[in-house]
């Protein structure tokens, strides 16, 4: 059963890379929410860092890929936002 | 430093109700990545799986409320693609 675990672990965690290359190649970040992106970013690093706390390496290793593609997302989300005030 | 996993786990678990919100709201979902809600809501129902196994509660809870609103998205995701498809 532990094989389910690490399965879950693993599709949560890759979840985020189409995600990612989707946004970066089309540039588009219009249906993705901000909200979503910031209270996520916030919470994987927290993850990270109770990681840490328990010693535990999958929790580190996995929320820290999260962070990272997740962060991209809403970098990329920034952006547009921006982009979108200088234009109005 | 309990409360960081907690505060961790309620933010990466609420994270997706605003954007489910912003989904149902404007029936957008161009910029979302259907493959990541694919590997996302499978990974997340085995989450669930996986907590029931390691009889956790809070694994089954958080995890549950993250496949509902997932879900969701994603179902929008596919009516979207089904809708494109027979315009086209």
């Amino acid at each position: 059963m532990r094989i389910i675990g690490i399965i879950a672990a693993t599709l949560t965690t890759i979840a985020f890379f189409p995600q990612v290359i989707q946004v970066i190649k089309s540039k588009d970040t219009k249906s993705i929410s901000l909200t979503m992106y910031i209270l996520f970013v916030t919470g994987v690093l927290l993850w990270v860092l109770y990681g840490f706390y328990l010693n535990d390496l999958p929790i580190i290793i996995a929320n820290s890929i999260v962070a990272v593609a997740s962060t991209i997302i809403l970098c990329y989300k920034i952006r547009e936002i921006r982009s979108n005030l200088k234009k109005s």
